[in-house]
């Protein structure tokens, strides 16, 4: 998607070999105009799926999961990174390691917000490793609930998180993939 | 906004006299339909003013934000309610008491994300007590930037939010405004 990649190489500030600082237009600000178009790529891309749900976690896949959800026309649900006084009950929950913040999370979904009905294409702003992706799948597998496919707005291809992705036989589609971060510059695989 | 009362009444779920649980549309599971004529409600309530940013609190915050940033063609920004690694350097901070999960959070945004030029419509999806409201407030202001208003989605009237917000002499435009809950039943307020 070239209008991201222009952003990144524009408005990303780059720190040391493998950090890409999006903050001026993706997890801090946020460029709304640019997240509606990403939607709409999204929907491009999986449209020959009959996605009913879209599901993310907090709090950088929000705003893609949302306008993805927006593109469809399907509801989006975010999962929590801890639990809250009014989520109690029943949840799905899965320990996820953040590269980013170097932590593990409790990652939960109520169950009440996955059927088995459910054809759920996930939504998130990065994938390095793939620890969160992972931890959507087992909770939707957990829901007995299947997978469409995994949607990425930035995805580092010096990681493993794709290769990790594919041998669970998961359509990935990223809308930029980094090869390299290295001398101050960006270098884009085709996607 | 009738359409907001109408999901609130069918959808949401009493807990005491003193909690609607809505993470069936708002915070959890996200109806995008809903959002996005929020966003639009948002943009006919503020247009006399010249937004220039939208600014909320992770997580519940940011789908209705961002619809309204959608709406008025404006970026958005989410304060976040804690330092991660790739959020270094200068930010501005304010201790910020939630009465939902009764723990204070520091609620950061970073000090590139607001400039003097902007006039701010602060969004966020309930006002209970005004705590997430007036730290952001006092971030704008350290920002030297000014505020155009607040809107909220679900204003629990019965809670000193808004009287609070309005000594400060800030529009407050509330989408739903809850009067009473009690005996399984929410009453609204005109709003």
């Amino acid at each position: 998607m070239e209008l991201l990649h222009q952003a990144i190489r524009e408005r990303g500030t780059i720190i040391g070999d493998s950090i890409v600082k999006v903050d001026s237009f993706l997890n801090h600000e946020m460029d709304t105009a640019l997240l509606y178009e990403i939607g709409k790529v999204f929907y491009q891309k999986f449209q020959h799926q009959p996605v009913s749900k879209i599901v993310t976690i907090e709090a950088g896949g929000i705003a893609p999961a949302l306008m993805a959800g927006l593109a469809f026309g399907v509801p989006v649900v975010y999962a929590k990174k801890q639990k809250s006084l009014t989520m109690k009950g029943d949840v799905y929950c899965e320990s996820v390691f953040s590269f980013t913040k170097q932590v593990y999370s409790d990652v939960t979904i109520s169950k009440d917000r996955l059927s088995p009905d459910d054809h759920v294409l996930i939504v998130d702003d990065f994938l390095a490793n793939g620890e969160a992706a992972a931890g959507l799948i087992n909770i939707i597998k957990q829901a007995d609930a299947s997978v469409a496919g995994i949607g990425i707005v930035i995805e580092k291809s010096f990681q493993k998180g794709r290769a990790r992705l594919e041998e669970l036989g998961i359509e990935v589609e990223s809308l930029a993939r980094i090869a390299r971060i290295g001398d101050g510059k960006i270098e884009f695989l085709q996607s």
